[in-house]
């Protein structure tokens, strides 16, 4: 029996994670629960997969649960309860699904606690890649992604030795704009652009696959994950999403994992890993699919694409204040503040008043984070 | 340094193999070279590589050669010959490049003495399977694939568990009459069978894929090298040869091996397995390559592939019958005696004919190949 807790367990990858928990009940337990303000939802998956400890964002709305959960289980809040369900407890590996960067001292305090994880939290190897690679090669903690992109890649090492790697691929769908122009891009709404074609995801991260952004995070998190130098990482657009990326190694030879898009797969892979189990998802049918369309990434028309790649190069805290940046830019176009194209200006404004650290520790990224906000709320 | 055997070095597959090795001077000594009547490519190769032993198949032609040789390389001839080569000396590998069924007692042979098999002679599993895989399990003798295909299926299954195995998929490019009818089929001559769109390969071999036998005869020997039911092995027609290959898990990922068609990274892969060496093989590019289309396999429009995988399934002497039945018929049009479709329906008069030996030792085999041959040549 594995034991499991997961942090952001009321957002789309928290739900399918305790998706593939129910598929499998004799062989995963569920230890601990932490969500941000959907109560109604925390509770029903309290009363489904009996947690022994769970955590909502704040104190008020703690209390309003308090008489709601079944007796003997542990309730926290807050950043605290963040780190309690990721640390405390004895689950075997903590499925990180929080968004944006508070999820990176629950993380390292869950790596400190000898937790596997499963990575589905973006921020964590953006902002802190050095000090939670590092930390994790000390407990000897796995960190197994649960992004598709990072599973394929993953599965696709598998038996292999690191030193053949030429390069890796990820592909990308081109998000909801892919054969917009620059200038088309102009006047685009956020409804238009939370139309995604290949997955259903949060809206944060729907408008990240349109800038690129998404993509962007990706190949710093890859670099991380992998060891990897930039030149080693390639972005190929791929409208069909059915490779989720691939491995060329030094022989020439290409390995590649494919499917129909299903987080629930990547999800699994992360909790089973090296097993793989029986999972519902449809079946692919290369022959149904019929054509797998393939075109070379295009910086010119995603120059947030280029702007990641160049912060990961820069290192330091650049991609603190990328990842800063974008956030609340996304957040701003979001409250239609803001124009689509502005996402990508503010970012590149961001950066041109960053004074980089090279080796942040945890409070420096902290507070680069929390200036990046603040400059990025007003520009 | 690794020292390898090849029956059959002036062949495709042999010229091949001794391209990788010449690559890497440091690595890969040459044992023994068995060739057919090629005798000037062979000298040329004894001059180059100077193995310690050699043979081609007639004593006239050993004779012919004998004092073109240096000074203490070992001469063999006939099918005594290819054991001496196979068996014989101090080789690690062994590649099995000769066409047909005489490489069967030269593989047993060379498996019977500790020698790892580098695979590419496709009788060999065709018509002994059982023979094969019980030997080199009891000898602790790897068995590795040459063939592009089996290769991928090989590479794809790195690091994985094969009880997690789903299926497994042969891609076909479809061979020279990809997208003729069967009408269309009644016309066709030596000369248009020989053109193949994607690999450049041997006249028989080119003519196996224009009839789809080809692949029935990897389906055959996917079922042994990889010890799956039939009904695990599947078949997509995939016109551009560059998935070479894939493995669905029973998690519903798929795993693919990519690249463009040379023979030299799957000759290459089964010498350093499990290490991959660097290659001078043409990178792929998939934004260049544009698209990869599938369709799925026809089995009416190709009912030699369905024949191929009932005897697969009927076991037996049949896949030798199947086997023996296809290289007359394939040698009759060659000849230009008998028209494309008839190369079909020989095979098919043949099994009609054919009393099944259930579990047959190396004489039966020999003497089910001989008889069918017979009958083959007087359809």
């Amino acid at each position: 029996m594995k034991r499991i807790s997961i942090l952001g367990s009321t957002g789309s990858i928290g739900t399918q994670t305790l998706d593939v928990i129910a598929m499998h009940p004799d062989a995963f337990e569920v230890e601990g629960l932490a969500a941000g303000s959907n109560t109604a939802l925390l509770l029903e998956q309290i009363q489904r997969f009996k947690p022994r400890r769970v955590s909502v964002s704040s104190k008020e709305l703690a209390e309003e649960i308090r008489t709601s959960l079944p007796e003997g289980v542990e309730l926290f809040s807050g950043n605290e309860g963040l780190v309690e369900i990721a640390a405390g407890g004895d689950a075997d590996t903590l499925v990180t699904a929080v968004m944006g960067s508070v999820g990176l001292q629950s993380t390292l305090a869950a790596i400190d606690a000898g937790r596997h994880i499963g990575l589905a939290n973006k921020e964590t190897l953006v902002t802190a890649g050095h000090l939670v690679t590092e930390r994790a090669v000390r407990k000897g903690v796995q960190v197994l992604p649960v992004d598709s992109e990072h599973s394929a890649i993953f599965q696709c090492l598998n038996g292999e030795n690191r030193e053949d790697i030429a390069n890796i691929t990820l592909t990308a769908s081109g998000g909801s704009f892919r054969d917009y122009s620059r200038d088309q891009l102009k006047e685009v709404t956020v409804e238009d652009a939370l139309r995604h074609p290949n997955w259903s995801m949060g809206s944060k991260i729907t408008i990240d696959s349109a800038t690129m952004v998404n993509k962007g995070l990706e190949v710093i998190e890859a670099h991380w994950l992998f060891g990897l130098p930039y030149e080693q990482i390639q972005v190929i657009l791929h409208p069909e999403s059915i490779i989720h990326s691939y491995v060329e190694f030094r022989d020439s030879s290409i390995i590649a994992q494919l499917g129909n898009p299903d987080m629930r797969v990547p999800i699994q892979y992360a909790l089973t890993y090296p097993d793989r189990w029986a999972s519902p998802a449809k079946r692919l049918s290369l022959s149904q699919v019929g054509q797998l369309t393939f075109r070379e990434m295009d910086y010119v028309r995603f120059p947030a694409l280029k702007l990641a790649i160049e912060c990961g190069k820069a290192g330091g805290t650049n991609t603190t204040a990328f990842n800063a940046a974008n956030e609340i830019a996304v957040a701003r176009f979001l409250r239609h503040e803001i124009p689509f194209l502005r996402i990508e200006e503010i970012i590149e404004e961001v950066l041109q008043h960053h004074v980089t650290v090279a080796f942040p520790d945890l409070e420096q990224i902290e507070y680069c984070d929390y200036t990046t906000r603040e400059l990025a709320s007003k520009l």
